[in-house]
């Protein structure tokens, strides 16, 4: 008999679920219902397009509404889903393009409805950096009103990649971050190396202070206020976080997490039989922290969004967790992250130790090769690893998927110094940099054991 | 009580041995045995020094002579130790300087004698890329005679990198390669990508017939005979391997593993007590193949003698093993393998299912994406890897360290599409190419199990 799949929302979690049991489950008629009018597109490609490095904002979309279409998936652009019946097992749909509201019925439903830009109040002038809609308000106020001087509000991912993008297109760039320091993900001594990065990039940082008041002048940007000083300026981009839209989730009596995000388990299944979360609006378990955690990135979504696809198509898939992986760059500087950082492990109470190196991105007598700054954590009983960070130069980040391993895998700090890994003169010295930051913290562990 | 550390052989394994002991242990006397003038070099950087990109041959030694000795260690260069008597524990050295022979006594010994460059009968003209002394006779001769066209014999790893350096030089380049294809540690149809990029970059392959002759005038090389063809050249570079310098423990009653290699545990220790051997001339744990192997790398050197140094020492070290890890490059193409090819898995007698992808280095839209080839090998009963191949343009083989780190912790091919790696637009797609790979694996079996 013929199931029907309702998927709200169409980016990476919707459109991975859709398209999955499309695949997996010829019986199931699958809906998609995208409040916008893009689909599967690649929101960290955003500050590239910014930057002028990608042609085209189509170039992001990874796949093209009509390719879905083909496929056999019902997709409707512009359509926004209002409320969830749990019950009754029906969607109220609102149709933009025709200014009327509908019903529609689901034996399945798949929930991945992102999340929002956080835009505080008085950023009403202040330009997010979220979906392909802003990158087209952006980039055209950029050709029209040609701005000069653009502050970046927040020193995160998005802020570090958007001021990168800045000034690749010449603009005067400054980043104002509230705390003391960018990069909160990453532990003070490891957040000065991106800062150093982000100056040399020309770059100016203004931090300790977030931005009480943004200014302007007959609906014009002229500058924001940032704690004692002013900055003027004509064009004002937030980077300051993201919110689960989970409020339609929880209006239909859906359990919420303590994260504020839908609460799921590891088939991705809501606390309502049949209905399914993933993606930006949906926990995901956090395998070093043991607990359920609420992290916007698109690997995620989209690995949660396959798991979800895979269960309603009459699979038995489980997604384990993540354990904090996430990665950036400013110029030529790498930055890398996974397990928990000092600030982390203390909010967790976790006991740890840890040791921190400066090595080189090639062997020592290869041109080219640049500094790479590797911090490492672990548990003092079991000496397993907690977490590692990294700031380099070329081939500095992608590193960190070696440790995101091992943490996966449980593994220890020697059991890393043993592993059998590559090497060339070209890419790294005979013992990788993960490694010689693991004898480091191997050897603080014994003296501090004695 | 001081003890005695004898080290016979002053490079990776032999000094990672002596600098550990000399670390962890104040009481021992540690004295190191060198035939030739050089210690604790990067063979590995002789294609780069050949190339011109690193400036002298001084550039490739780790840390000098004079650095050891003030560390403590008594560094005896030119000296050969001659024979081992492992009942009197007592080593016959023969000194170059003096030409004179002495008896020295020892508590502990360290094998580290290394491999050689294996040079067939009729070879005598053709020079190996071995050690330090080859790669300044090699420079001295190019300087010197200054050849147009040269011939590598041997399409692996050294032959490739050799290749690559003799371009960069500017000369004309030919490899010739007995099989039917280079790289006889990958599969065929990973092969063929390198053997694509040897064409870019312009070295022209002679495959499926090896050298039966060097010609030569008046002591001047003027050609090979591979097959039925002669190729014209005036340089000829051997590349053909390496076998264990095993002889002087043979002699001794030391016991030599199946490989030809010097047989030793995990603790690095030989069949005599107290006597330990480490790096090319010693045999090491395939935790994969689950037998004793002889792999001539610098990554196993270094980590081996570390293990029989801590030992040596009076610490419990062990090395676990190794998975087959290996890297190279050739121009823009890189190059990396860890575990079993399907080759392997054959000649060892084992059951395996595998898959292939061509996938991209970045995301789709980001300028400057290149392709990367994968192929993964899994075991159809356990799910766990067996293997994996990449070849692919910047950034592809650096990869392989996350499946080496998989497969040494055991992990299934689903476990690997579950990792959370990292991942932004300049480094791979959202899925990165190793979870591709998996992905794609993870269907093969699943569709030949229903």
């Amino acid at each position: 008999m013929t199931k029907r799949l309702c998927v709200i929302g169409g980016d990476a979690a919707g459109m991975s679920a859709a398209s999955q049991v499309r695949r997996s489950s010829k019986e199931t008629e699958v809906v998609v219902f995208e409040m916008g009018s893009d689909v599967s597109y690649a929101a960290c490609g955003i500050p590239y397009f910014i930057a002028g490095l990608v042609p085209g904002i189509d170039d992001l979309v990874a796949r093209s509404a009509s390719a879905f279409r083909e496929q056999g998936i019902d997709l409707r652009l512009r359509s926004e889903v209002k409320a969830i019946d749990a019950s009754s097992r029906r969607l109220e749909v609102w149709d933009h393009e025709s200014s009327s509201s509908y019903e529609e019925p689901f034996d399945y439903l798949m929930i991945g409805t992102g999340a929002r830009a956080l835009m505080p109040p008085g950023f009403e002038l202040a330009y997010p950096a979220h979906n392909l809609n802003d990158a087209r308000q952006l980039d055209e106020l950029i050709q029209s009103n040609r701005p000069k001087r653009v502050v970046v509000a927040g020193g995160g991912y998005i802020g570090l990649e958007m001021a990168e993008a800045f000034r690749i297109r010449g603009l005067e760039t400054h980043m104002v971050e509230m705390q003391d320091h960018v990069m909160a993900t990453l532990d003070t001594e490891m957040a000065v190396h991106v800062e150093d990065a982000l100056e040399k990039a020309g770059v100016e940082l203004h931090l300790g202070a977030g931005i009480s008041q943004v200014l302007s002048e007959g609906g014009r940007v002229t500058g924001v206020v940032a704690g004692e000083r002013e900055i003027p300026c004509d064009l004002v981009v937030a980077g300051l976080g993201s919110r689960p839209r989970s409020e339609i989730a929880s209006e239909a009596g859906i359990e919420i997490g303590e994260s504020g995000a839908i609460a799921v388990d590891h088939a991705q299944q809501t606390s309502v039989d049949g209905v399914y979360a993933a993606g930006d609006c949906a926990e995901v378990f956090h395998l070093v922290r043991q607990r359920w955690v609420n992290i916007h990135l698109g690997t995620i979504a989209n690995k949660a969004g396959r798991v979800a696809g895979l269960n309603i198509a009459g699979g038995r898939a489980r997604l384990p967790g993540v354990v904090g992986t996430a990665m950036s760059r400013i110029c030529e500087t790498e930055v890398a992250r996974t397990g928990l950082s000092e600030r982390e492990a203390s909010t967790d109470g976790r006991d740890y130790v840890s040791a921190a190196v400066t090595t080189s991105t090639r062997a020592h007598y290869y041109p080219g090769a640049g500094e790479m700054h590797l911090k490492m954590l672990a548990d003092p009983d079991t000496k397993e690893i907690l977490g590692t960070q990294i700031v380099g130069l070329e081939g500095a980040a992608k590193r960190i998927d070696v440790i995101a391993t091992a943490i996966t895998a449980g593994m220890t700090v020697s059991q890393v110094v043993d592993l059998d890994l590559s090497y060339a003169p070209p890419f790294s010295s005979v013992w990788d940099p993960v490694q010689v930051v693991a004898r480091r913290l191997s050897s603080v562990m014994d003296s501090s054991s004695e």
